[in-house]
């Protein structure tokens, strides 16, 4: 593959020094986050506006060089890596905040802002945005793939927080894919087909989220539990009895234990808890006590509360190391985290199933769930020199998603598929396939937009 | 228009009697709701499953014949009249309840199911549904065109509680557009794309639905205000400061005055707002306390509390009869209703706009709206045989739309498309109409499936 002169001397001539074909900046977007190869383009280009982002478009279009948009690196799932080369779009420099509107409990970012620059710029108003994966993820990426985290239990993920999109098509026509209003019944829902797109269908370059008032009051919690099924019933049946919880979090024994170690805490070395409950006062009082009865009634010990927000940001930020913490564990390894997201009265017998596995397998590996929202991963230290290892994880990961599957649930609760979730679209979506394929051959007939990603090659479907 | 003889003979073969072409059953599929002219099909088809809507579609597409799904025909925008005759596919024989979770707080239904019906059905569950258009809409029906109601200011719309549909596609294949998995980034997202989408792209077989704990507590209040502005406002301060209304509605003068009229009930005739708050006990006392104070600070007299369940139901069933109560005040007369949504900030100045256009029409009307949402209707009570009349309605749906647009909002927040809105799509999409239409022929290239609907005339882009 080489990059077509044509397409150079435009880009040249368009971005300056912001167009790079240096080997070192094209290492830098080939999408190495986790197992996967790297995959890097020939070129890259660093946008300032939705404008350029369309003119890029129309050069690449031009001259059939492949793009892949590119936010902060941080997916899982190879979504980011060039298979095809051709241009990596990286919108970190698209980092504006373009409106904050406090009066409507929304506002507009550019898609290179991350979530931690929002809520920083965002903390005079009262407001906050909630969805947090465990990165420094773009906005923008995190539309694309539909991210959540811990707060989804109570706020929602990705698919529920964007209001409206700024897209650059495969054509290099800019378009808003909804007005700003909280709901509509104009037409075809643009904005949820972009929203976890990847990239495929185009390029988000500008993100309207809906925030929320800060809460009036906030505790967070650990307890621990003798197993995972009394800590994922307690979780399952605080939501059944309607307790509107914050966040709650699932950690294995073996997380906690790296936890521990890479963050310098002494948390009990068990299955365990965190959870955080907002609200007012009064309320907060209530869900506490309420939730500690259903915890307590299935075996709940060690309760720490935390109420100030320094012991609650060390709370999360604990919480939010365990997938840095779980691959540290062993130098020279990378993470391979699973995904898989199930109906919330299944999620006791999916942990168990890859317990199960994951014991067997002899690879240091820790559980993390969204329990909340029936939603787990298990991440694995695998180290990527060694094929067996590799080979044993994977077998780990389709066995997973195969249970998932037939108890009604998905492959990827909130990683997206990339390139290694590909090979299970057609079992978790059967018939349904085909019209992905159609619309994504009507909305990018030439498959210019980050090639080969979500939709499985068609030679080989079982690839 | 003909029904083709080849149609005719295989649709009563699988159907029998369930198949007919009197011409009293085509009128009653004529889309006569609302103030749209009367297009009935040549015959209708009332298929028993998924698999027969299947065989019916491979039978229409073979012979050419335009097919329009209909639930209730409730739908105030033409959006199930057959223009272009052909097939109605009437769902309400299929009215099972097909499985209901209550540990995964979710349900499945045939699309013929009607939300009351729904929640009969639930109400020994402890769950409830709670979106609640105000006709008695089938689920299938609201699900395509992206219903809401009173509720969606708490629990959202049709687009935050559908987890997966059934859908027969134009090809009559019968798919799944998701898992049932509360969340999940594999892929494009379907279920979204189906839902508003009116039976243009598919015919939705099935629902499956979020449902929710009944709240320990409710209470509803009616409280009245010395103008429009000062009862938006009072909504608008109640969401911005984090109050969980689960119900905020207004009412204008002229509505009340309809509803005393038609419900004889006594309220005060003035502008007044319908609240109503969920949670428990100590919850909604803490709710009821804040929304009062805000009222109070907007100048709110005539505070009536509805605390048990049988007030609270007389007290929403006259909001339910307000669209009726509109229409009934002259005999011989028909309901048009607008359906703009709009940022919560622009609210007032577009109800304001919108009284300046009732009052010098001259054609009785109320305002309805849901205000929480920044949904607002203007329904008129309109004489059908009165061209210079309807042409007046016309003239200020179309300058309140203008409006709407100008404040970043929707010409239609729930009723959806239909016929009626067409005409607005390119002012509110501007070049994202054309990725719509790309996905609509995409789906359905042969442009069998409620043809017409949604989108306007390639033509006459205008009209």
């Amino acid at each position: 593959m080489t990059f077509p002169n044509d397409a150079r001397v435009a880009l040249n001539a368009l971005l300056g020094e912001r167009f790079s074909e240096k080997q070192a900046d094209r290492d830098h977007h080939a999408g190495t986050e986790a197992h996967h190869r790297p995959a890097p383009p020939e070129a890259v280009a660093w946008p300032e506006s939705t404008e350029e982002v369309a003119e890029i478009v129309r050069i690449c279009r031009g001259n059939g060089v492949a793009i892949v948009a590119h936010g902060a690196g941080s997916s899982l799932e190879g979504n980011t890596s060039a298979v095809k080369g051709g241009l990596s779009v990286d919108l970190n420099r698209m980092n504006q905040i373009l409106d904050v509107r406090p009066e409507d409990l929304d506002c507009t970012v550019q898609a290179g802002v991350n979530r931690e620059e929002l809520n920083t710029h965002l903390r005079d108003t009262g407001l906050f945005f909630p969805i947090d994966p465990g990165a420094h993820a773009s906005l923008g990426g995190m539309a694309a793939t539909r991210a959540s985290g811990t707060n989804a239990v109570r706020y929602g993920t990705m698919r529920e927080n964007v209001l409206c999109l700024t897209v650059v098509t495969p054509e290099g026509e800019i378009i808003r894919t909804a007005r700003r209003a909280r709901k509509s019944s104009a037409g075809y829902d643009l904005t949820h087909l972009f929203v976890g797109s990847e990239g495929t269908l185009g390029i988000i370059t500008e993100v309207t989220l809906k925030l929320y008032g800060r809460p009036e009051a906030v505790r967070a919690a650990v307890c621990t539990f003798s197993d995972p099924a009394s800590a994922s019933r307690t979780a399952i049946e605080a939501i059944q009895v309607g307790i509107p919880l914050a966040r709650v979090e699932y950690l294995d024994d073996g997380c906690i234990r790296a936890v521990n170690a890479y963050s310098h805490l002494e948390e009990t070395e068990a299955d365990t808890l965190f959870v955080e409950f907002h609200g007012s006062e009064a309320g907060v009082a209530e869900q506490v006590a309420f939730f500690e009865e259903i915890a307590t009634g299935n075996g709940a010990a060690h309760f720490r509360w935390a109420e100030r927000e320094e012991d609650r940001n060390r709370l999360w930020k604990a919480r939010h190391s365990a997938y840095t913490a779980t691959v540290n564990q062993r130098p020279g390894c990378r993470g391979w985290a699973t995904d898989v997201c199930v109906p919330l009265s299944r999620l006791p017998e999916c942990i168990d199933h890859a317990k199960g596995l994951m014991k067997s397998c002899g690879i240091p590996a820790s559980i993390m769930g969204h329990v909340g929202d029936g939603n787990f991963h298990v991440v694995f230290s695998v180290d990527p020199t060694a094929p067996e290892e590799l080979e044993t994880v994977a077998r780990i990961n389709s066995a997973m998603v195969e249970q998932a599957l037939s108890c009604d649930g998905t492959c990827t609760g909130e990683h997206g598929v990339g390139l290694g979730k590909r090979k299970y679209m057609e079992a978790e979506h059967g018939p349904a396939l085909s019209l992905m394929r159609r619309i994504k051959s009507a909305l990018d007939p030439e498959n210019l937009m980050n090639p080969d990603k979500i939709l499985p090659p068609m030679e080989t479907p079982a690839q």
